[in-house]
């Protein structure tokens, strides 16, 4: 049976605007619909009704269940979708996650692209959480990057989210991130952080780059809201935790995977950020049947 | 050193209309950069300018080379941007695909699109390939189908005729595909394709699903176009082959992967359909690093 | 009184999807009605509530009615549109086509632009018709071309069906139709037509264009699934037929008009092309009036 | 030769905005072309050039030439368009009315959708000329009316004035017509009048319609800006023109067609609107040949 | 308590069309929303409700109360909105103006959006209404102009209507007004006034700037619909008033503000033109509180 | 002579992307000009050029001169617009602020769309000037609030920047203001900063909302990033940096206008924010002549 987590977590705020979702789902719909699946309008009588169930078949935590309800009530405005397993559910092979019942016509019209999104999303929202299992209990939060496909910015980040872990910044105008070509070209950390503070929205912080000690030390001085210690091993973060000792937080970013993620988030670091779960995630194996239950 | 095999084709017929593309390409920049990068723009003199590679990491196809350029120009349209490796290119861990040269504000606010881009697509026809190497030589092609991401329908299907496949489908609206259900309705194989035969442009074909050898005959007495193996072992589809005799083609679909497809491929038909090249292809890597070499 | 024949065909797959239609319809209302029927908002009073009915005044093949009933809606959704005529009704003077009933603002802002596609749409049908009931028992069906008034293809080409043609293609990226030029620059018909089988979609079929019965063989062995038979006198088009045998099919096309197609139709090809009925047909006089029924 | 009488009338600011234009423009060519005439994309090779001239085949008021140029430019930038023969020129059967040069791909994706327009507005403007000429000398001027094909108001408007007429309200908010049942709602003619002048635009006109002499007289005392003659035949209309004595201006309207337009016309009235120009013209037959002469 | 003056004025042809307006206000609530408010999402509970009044704190002519309402109703499609005080209204200090009730979190992510809609339109028509009270009894109308803000031109123009003023032209292509350099390139006000009179659309004025009144008589005889008086004196207006005496309208323009409002419309002229009420209006003060009623 | 304050500053990543600020100028000019301003286009000759200068007519700080010239290019891409004044600098009264040359049918179609947002911008940064003269010297930085004109938040928030101030939020999504409600639907300050802690991107900040000062005290041991004072007199205020002791940050909100914001500033607060400098600043007095000095 399926357990759901999602209550701990109201992330609708993640997703894009509604009118924007719609307008994305149009034209993913007209991507793949066309005037209309010719197949089905000249065999299926108008008035046909079809009732299907979305199975999953194999375990994941699912995401995107009601994007893809969304996608269906977009094109076929009378059709009733009922959830099964909210977002968040972590799902056995053969558990049921939603039923569709409506007319035949848009119902398999917007098949293709409900599957299409609902793998996806429950693709990264199943490899985030393998990373959110290894650092429970850590004491660091698991973060995200950048590193999504074009157009599914929000979605993605809205997996992540799903997944367990928490977002870094939503795009590049929402964070500072200095970096070292950033800090050298302003004359040094100082400098560049006494910069940013004066042309920065006052609700938004300020991240400093830093490869060695003695520029945590600096960044620290400096000012800086958030040290991202690049690309560090366990035992040199540990000193940064030390030296910065709660006056500022703490991001441990570079080359984190499966293996790698339980050490370096024993730390002392508040957040270990990971790239792949959002870009390299195999689709979920998520099938729509005959409802049989219906 | 790479070497190009794209001569053959040209696949931009595929990608979607230009004004299309660059509306696309307008929303994914919005979505990573909002108004602006700030760290860069409040610390990187407005003059600024950049020389950066794209490098790859590993064995690859290249594909989405000129997508990648197309989004730095749509965002900085005074950069120059010279292909070294174009679409097709089976390039080699450390080759340069790519060199940009331009303001660096506008490089370095376009960087994480074009690399995630390029990223997705160089997956999809990397796998592809390999895939496309096991059918070489055994009378069959390899096509795709529409199991795409959505927004990337012809993004996709570019990809794969890069990575040495052929399409078969673009959309719902340009092809007839007969199934089970559609048959019962209409009382049989031979009412369908005359009702389809009807409706349907005239320059457009008609496919029947079959599952077994009986539906084939009747499906080639009928006139379909094409006919669609579904799931069938290679032993029977070679029996289908024998019976149509090329007077219509033959589709084999249905659990086709890396281990199945070269002797099903083998077995006497046209075209053999695979899903997962453009679904779970894990992502290129691909670096954006400054030229040394400018 | 009316009579239909619409229930052989559910042409709805050529129409526009719903969405792109109705910003369609938005564009039409804002190109008349601007920001209001000043002179009727001036002059009634706000709650005003009318009841009118279209009459046709003359004998018609229906078209449109829905598209017309969409206009009203769109513009006024809280009115009722009740359809008398769906369709392809062969209509006769005097008869109604469809009531509709609600606030008076509304429905006169809606009026002339509702009555403008409703007399475009009528037309075309009503001119295709004619065509239509010439090829009646030839064997041949009518086909239509893309000599459309822009931004009308898919109304146009429905309409066209409506008034008992079938579709040749809709757009260029939805056939492939190798002509004289094209044909030299590969190096001939086999080349040609080989080249096109390696890259198009494969569902997808290729047409040849003929002028000569050699061109007629040559097309057929290179494997064309149709051949179209350019501005052939109805004895030479007798001898392609013999030829082909059925192995392929077989278009009429060029110069072909209300003289001269029967006996064009009456070659043995499997379709005749006619390209005024979408580019020269009167409006039908289709007026709107107080609907005294009511 | 050719023969222009354009340099009398600068119509520009009759068609839509630039900007709205080119939107209409590009709605146009993906109607028609979709991804790319695949066919000449498979078939010719990327770097061809083409050279084409647009050629009348009978005698025509040109119009829309720079529409067909905006079409091709639009498509292919770097094509080379050049006018022989401007809108509002009367070109005979054979004559050369553009000509047009560059990538061959882009011009002959293009030429469908240029042709379509072009026949379309040339039809129009060719069928309003020869109304114009019967109302030389009267002292009134045709103008037209709202029956145009929705989507080409301002194109259908342009054309009419390039045929020679004037435009009488672009659309429903700019200008007041008082009809019969606003006058009976109102209370009277004085009473809509007075009403309209309250709200109006001060830069606005107001415009009666009258059956009768005796309402004339009501509409002159009540301050409208024009009277609309509804219906009347000639001898009426010259007492109404007695009457008004210039102190108004007069429009007749109502079933004037080629017949009676002359007679209409000469009865001292200020104007004759005339619909079926912008619904029934037929297309002009203009074709788009290889050019010789390059 | 509020009274309302509204009844005379049916002022919405004025507002842009419906469905541009609420793809303006999309863009507004886009614009403080972007993908919601994460506060209130994170903290308060999805289901939780609000009701909540619009409240004045001072004198007020109100305007802009359903353009309000729209705002809530289109980001909160199940709330309740109640007008109490609607547009005309000159309401008090501390009435209430509306109420809305409905889903928190949508509610207080549209607040914002709201009020400065509603406080710059209020305070717009508060202006124009000092000005409206001044002509009062004049014999002249108060009418607008074009400085208005960008993106509210019609919206400005509707608060101007609503506070007592008519509209001059909604925008350039709607009206003729010919200036000193229009005159000199023209070659004299005659010239000008005939080349205008045959390509304007017949139902829209011709205006015509004078500085002097030899200027006046020379506009008269020219035929124009409308002589604006620029910058001139009570004392020469009323010379100007003689002269014209009824045959054509007279608007005076230049400078007026409210000390010299009352003598300059007392002049003769039947229209005095007033730029600064929609330019500089300081916001109204509005609230929304708790609704303590409910 | 005008004297620049503007290279300290580069605020351009406070303006919308480029693309939406063209498609917002296109809306704008389509708003004032339809389809031209058909008084210019049928008067002056198509090839007339005009050589114009922008001049203050009181003291100003300059904002929107790039703006002003954005429109005039977007409209004439082939005008000259050279800034003399950029934004930022102080001018005097008759100084120069730009100067265009181009065609003139197009320059005077944009102009008032030009001059109309010059002189709301310059407006708020002349408004802003004034509260950020009189927080010099303070230790305090003047913010801004979200009481912007919808559809002017990046504009309005660029020109506070320009006038001195440093912006707040963008917008809604981008920074947490925890307010009583919020705090006592929670349960408390510190369920709540937790809350928002747990599901916030970790680079935005949170802020707490404070009336009394053992909140303050709260609000800090809750790890808040910012506290609001609100209404809060001066010597609370002291008391109030005096606890926080450089440990969080502080805003004085609530009544700030020219005679109080001096001694708010001077409190120990790190911000003081004003709403009105961006809705109620009158518009600046900048006019188009003709340009004497080309």
């Amino acid at each position: 049976m399926a357990r759901k987590f999602k209550t701990e977590v109201d992330a609708s705020a993640i997703l894009p605007p509604r009118e924007e979702l719609l307008a994305t789902i149009d034209r993913w719909l007209a991507e793949d619909i066309g005037r209309g699946d010719i197949t089905t309008r000249y065999m299926v009588p108008a008035g046909a009704r079809a009732a299907l169930a979305l199975n999953t078949r194999h375990d994941i935590v699912v995401c995107g269940i009601d994007i893809a309800g969304a996608i269906f009530m977009r094109h076929v405005p009378d059709c009733t979708y009922r959830v099964v397993a909210p977002d968040g559910t972590r799902a056995k092979k053969g558990d049921v996650l939603a039923r569709v019942n409506g007319p035949a016509h848009g119902l398999l019209e917007a098949e293709r692209t409900a599957l299409n999104v609902l793998q996806l999303l429950t693709g990264i929202a199943t490899l985030t959480a393998r990373y959110a299992d290894l650092t429970k209990g850590t004491g660091a939060q698991l973060i995200d990057t950048r590193k999504t496909i074009p157009g599914y910015r929000h979605l993605s980040k809205y997996a992540t989210v799903i997944g367990g872990a928490r977002n870094h910044r939503m795009r590049l105008d929402d964070g500072i991130l200095l970096k070292d070509n950033h800090i050298a070209i302003c004359g040094g950390i100082a400098e560049a952080v006494a910069r940013a503070r004066a042309l920065t929205p006052s609700l938004t912080k300020i991240e400093v780059e830093c490869d060695r000690l003695d520029q945590v030390k600096e960044a620290l001085e400096a000012g800086a809201d958030v040290i991202l210690l690049d690309n560090m091993d366990a035992a040199t973060m540990k000193k940064a935790a030390k030296i910065v000792d709660g006056r500022c937080e703490l991001e441990a970013s570079g080359g984190i995977n499966l293996e790698t993620i339980r050490e370096k988030a024993q730390s002392g670091v508040d957040y270990v950020s990971v790239g792949r779960m959002t870009q390299s995630a195999p689709a979920a194996d998520i099938g729509l049947d005959v409802d049989i239950e219906t």
